[in-house]
């Protein structure tokens, strides 16, 4: 019986949250460039999956989204839902907010541990965890034909490398498995959402 | 010997012409943005073999043209054929179109089939064949810096689903293999050509 | 004991001076179109690293990059390079342009000889170097949404295509392994060398 039909654990019903927000990121940014229901759908789906596809075929392991529908429905209700409460998206700003960081810890948690299982090294896994978050955005910006905004502003992508490295220590100090990624995914959010409340940003290179 | 010494078959002049139709596309447009003969071959080779290469991509086989070097011999005869006919290419946009269609129409069957016959489920194929037959022209639009034209016109990447869930009804009915990939690509051809015909597209996402 | 502890040979001091040169030509690039720290990183590793991380893809290995993270260290110092030294920069052009093709014409043979060692054609081999040496650069460009530079300017894939040719050449002639990468890498380097001081160009393909 596949599991949409099964009563879901919380990891899936976060993981379904950080799915839907991701989606509607994506479409969103699309519907500002006169997207048709198509486009803008691939493009919520580069955000939901994308981080996640990279990863697994840098890993060589089927990429997850292929064996389990639910990513791909939960990206179309994401398109329903922008189509039908296209009005009141702007007032749900902070909700939306809360649950995209949601799945930015999640998925950069479940990068990280997915690549230590595949046993290589732990640097290789804080990489593949920060690409599971945030180059889905990357694919995104590219198919709208903008500059990559992880790039630009933001601290996004650190928040995930940060998390990376806070799972790391941990591990090295031998705390439980499903602790430390708790207090990491944790982390990724609170830094975060610190860096968008204080306008915390990385320094912009200068050029020549 | 080579495939190309020995009397091809119909599948195999269709796939001729399929790729031949891509590449031509994707010199076109690089043509526009002033691409010299590199780039221009490179956009070519990006439409002719790009969606098939991402499929293989994601279904961990060897990339197609890396076996049989035809679809890149395609590709740079295609590149002669617009250095040398160039003017006359403006007369032969209704050729252009019904071989790019045909093109279309192939790719997303060769993609469904081969996904099927690996085992995976049919939704999954049904992706995998509007890969093959859309994500190339995604890749040139990239590269030629635009957003990508499937995303805001013409019924293009959604004659593939419709194709491909016809591919399906049939299938699930039974119909023998060989029948249920010509009439599915035959309502891919006719679908998309309607869809040109009557100008028939997608709502654009309204934003907010 | 990993590499770099030990003493580098004289192949791994040219692969660490091309990759520091990749890296400076990306990480100079993001720095002029306002990139921050991380997205100028991000950039300078997509030229390092980029080629050789789609060729591995294709060629269904693991990327080079995971299992010894020099490459990642390496662009990192030339972050900190172009961070310090940014204003000398302009000074060492022509100290970047030959470090640039000693990468290119290294990135080519070395992705060549371990296309042939998986005991694929000697055509894709020629291809796969090419990318090798190539794809990184085009990776960035589509980061900070430019067209493609190689695709409109340059003797620089081709240069990579005569490298290939020649290595192929010697290969048939039965010379040693090891004189026909030196002397096809050689050859990159002074086709490059020669197109540049000559501004020597590819035909631009003209529009209908």
């Amino acid at each position: 019986m596949p599991t949409i039909f099964q009563i879901p654990t919380f990891i899936q019903i976060l993981e379904f949250i950080g799915t839907f927000a991701f989606a509607i990121s994506g479409i969103r940014l699309a519907s500002a460039k006169q997207f048709d229901w198509f486009g803008a759908y691939v493009a919520g789906v580069a955000v939901a999956i994308g981080g996640g596809t990279i990863r697994d075929v840098l890993l060589d392991v089927t990429p997850f989204w292929m064996t389990n529908p639910i990513y791909l429905i939960c990206s179309a209700l994401a398109l329903l839902w922008v189509i039908f409460f296209r009005k009141h998206l702007i007032h749900m700003h902070n909700t939306f907010f809360i649950f995209d960081s949601i799945g930015l810890a999640l998925f950069t948690v479940v990068g990280i541990s997915k690549t230590i299982d595949l046993g290589y090294a732990f640097w290789v896994a804080i990489i593949m965890g920060t690409m599971t978050g945030a180059a889905g955005g990357v694919i995104r910006d590219v198919f709208i034909n903008e500059i990559p905004l992880i790039f630009r502003k933001e601290i996004y992508a650190m928040a995930c490398v940060i998390g990376g490295v806070i799972y790391w220590g941990l591990d090295r100090l031998g705390v439980d498995a499903a602790l430390t990624q708790v207090i990491s995914g944790c982390c990724i959010f609170v830094v975060r959402a610190l860096a968008v409340k204080y306008q915390i940003c990385l320094p912009i290179l200068k050029g020549e």
